[in-house]
């Protein structure tokens, strides 16, 4: 299993790139599914990787699992080693350990949470990391901290959700919006520039020719939104040299997309890809925001404190999500990790 | 293979009903895909078979075909002996055999199809048939008659499209509407109503206990047409006994039905169901109107004339969409064919 993974990233190592994690809240699952995710020898094939967040948290998980590897606390990544038998972890000290209380929501682990994400975006953009994983959060911890801002939010035209699995990768034009205020919403300048900005990043992240699919807004892309906006800011993009089709039928462009037909589909409500993601029964748990400079990677499921400490919780998403994103900071593109 | 779809069809032979069969446009596939099906043995596992259309037409798809069946024009459906070498053909002399021009739109084609369609709605709503299968009609064609009305149409509070593949199945709340007016149609007596209307169908069909979900209007089913119209449209069918479920959020229910939770979901429009069924990989090509007092299935798929008469048509979509309509009409549920 892992040998063929490691087959499928096939990561250069001198291209890999240091990715930090941001452990989680560590009252969930997150310690835990990241030391299993370490525990599986698969992130040092994919990334350079340096945890983001407690040492004492990462201890206990350490020890829950009886994993033979040491847990260093460092002051930022340059001190990291990358050795797969220490795990380096960046604590700024932001969580007294004595507040960890597993299973609960609480405002001190959500300002932990708050403070790491901060810190894991500014190493980011200053060059320092090459990407960032998020571990599952809690927005209700967040939120008693104030700091549920610190979760990167989706903005049209700035910040997209891409969600991706196997050949199916769709970026979606609006997120949590009523369905009846999306037509409203599609322009076509924001169509045009959308398609540059999935072009940049796919190319960016390894893919060098990118064939991208827009899809419609209507019944069989048929409808005012779909020849008086889609139709014309396709155009536009194309003139401009992007390799763009649309506004392709919605019920089809998902199915082309999976059939390797495109590199990615822009869809233009958070259902669209939704549906097609979840029905065509990938997990649809792991994503990755388009806009920032560098991939940011993150799980969509929670923090389980349910099972928290049982060490039962499921790591297939965080290492995903890791694997991801070591393999779209090395330029390597989206691997196949089915 | 055969003898797994009987296996799985299972229809007691006492129960088979019989089923009208439109051979669809002359000059299109539909009447070699209709020989085709017959010559895979198992219509007459699943139903009693009758045809609906031309003699003639039939006559020359059994000869390119080089099939050793007979083929008979009859009156109407009490003259049928079923026979599996005998292919009786209800023909009421509509189409003029010297008008067959394969691979073109006739207005004598689309007079001939308009009728036959309307023979079959009369001989089922008789009684005479348990039910219709129709197979690919041009609706150029039957345009150019002036009868492309006698397709059925879908209006929400009278007929549904549904579609169904293994355990997805879809009725359509909404059909051909702009996205943006869907919004604007979603009442709580009509989710109402159309609950009451899959319990029944389903129920005749031959689910004893049918357990419905209704997905969601707005992202996470959250949102205004979500609480003020089908919550409460599905609290009023729950009061009167259906078993329903719902809002569920638009991204996890087809999946759930999928994974056999529920009998039937019901989408609020075409893109929901749509991108669904077609993304889970299923042909979403056979449906069935819900609505008729009687099951009327047909195919998605068009008249392909570019290959008509050649043999190489793929018959698999009208074999499903008569083996369905003959399980339906025996009370038999939605046979898994998969």
């Amino acid at each position: 299993m892992n040998a063929l993974i490691i087959e499928k990233l096939r990561i250069d190592p001198a291209r890999r790139a240091r990715v930090g994690i941001v452990i989680g809240d560590v009252n969930g699952i997150g310690p835990e599914v990241v030391a299993k995710s370490w525990q599986s020898g698969l992130l040092h094939e994919a990334c350079l990787p340096v945890l983001i967040g407690s040492a004492a948290a990462m201890e206990r998980a350490v020890a829950a699992l009886g994993m033979d590897v040491g847990v260093r606390a460092i002051a930022g990544p340059d001190e990291a080693r990358f050795d797969p038998k220490v795990m380096d972890v960046i604590d700024s000290g932001a969580l007294d350990p004595a507040a960890i209380t597993p299973g609960r929501d609480t405002a001190a682990s959500g300002r932990a949470v708050g403070i790491w994400l901060g810190e894991a975006d500014r190493l980011a953009r200053a060059g320092a990391l090459g990407a960032t994983v998020m571990a599952p959060v809690s927005a209700v911890a967040l939120e008693m901290a104030g700091m549920l801002d610190r979760i990167v939010s989706v903005k049209p035209g700035e910040t997209y959700l891409v969600l991706f699995s196997g050949a199916l990768r769709i970026t979606h034009l609006t997120d949590h919006v009523p369905l009846r205020e999306v037509s409203g919403m599609i322009h076509k300048d924001l169509i045009a520039l959308t398609l540059h900005k999935m072009d940049a990043a796919l190319r960016q992240w390894g893919i060098a020719a990118p064939r991208i699919a827009v899809a419609g807004f209507n019944p069989h892309a048929k409808g005012t939104e779909d020849s008086q906006e889609i139709a014309p800011g396709v155009a536009a993009a194309k003139r401009e040299g992007i390799d763009v089709t649309g506004p392709v039928s919605p019920d089809s462009v998902f199915r082309h997309c999976l059939e390797g037909r495109y590199d990615m589909v822009l869809a233009m409500y958070h259902d669209q890809g939704h549906i097609a993601i979840k029905t065509a029964g990938f997990s649809g748990n792991v994503a990755v925001f388009l806009g920032p400079p560098y991939p940011q990677v993150t799980v969509a499921h929670g923090t389980a404190y349910d099972i928290v400490g049982r060490g039962i919780a499921d790591h297939s998403m965080v290492l995903n999500a890791i694997l991801t994103a070591g393999s779209l900071a090395a330029g390597n593109a989206f691997p196949d990790l089915h």
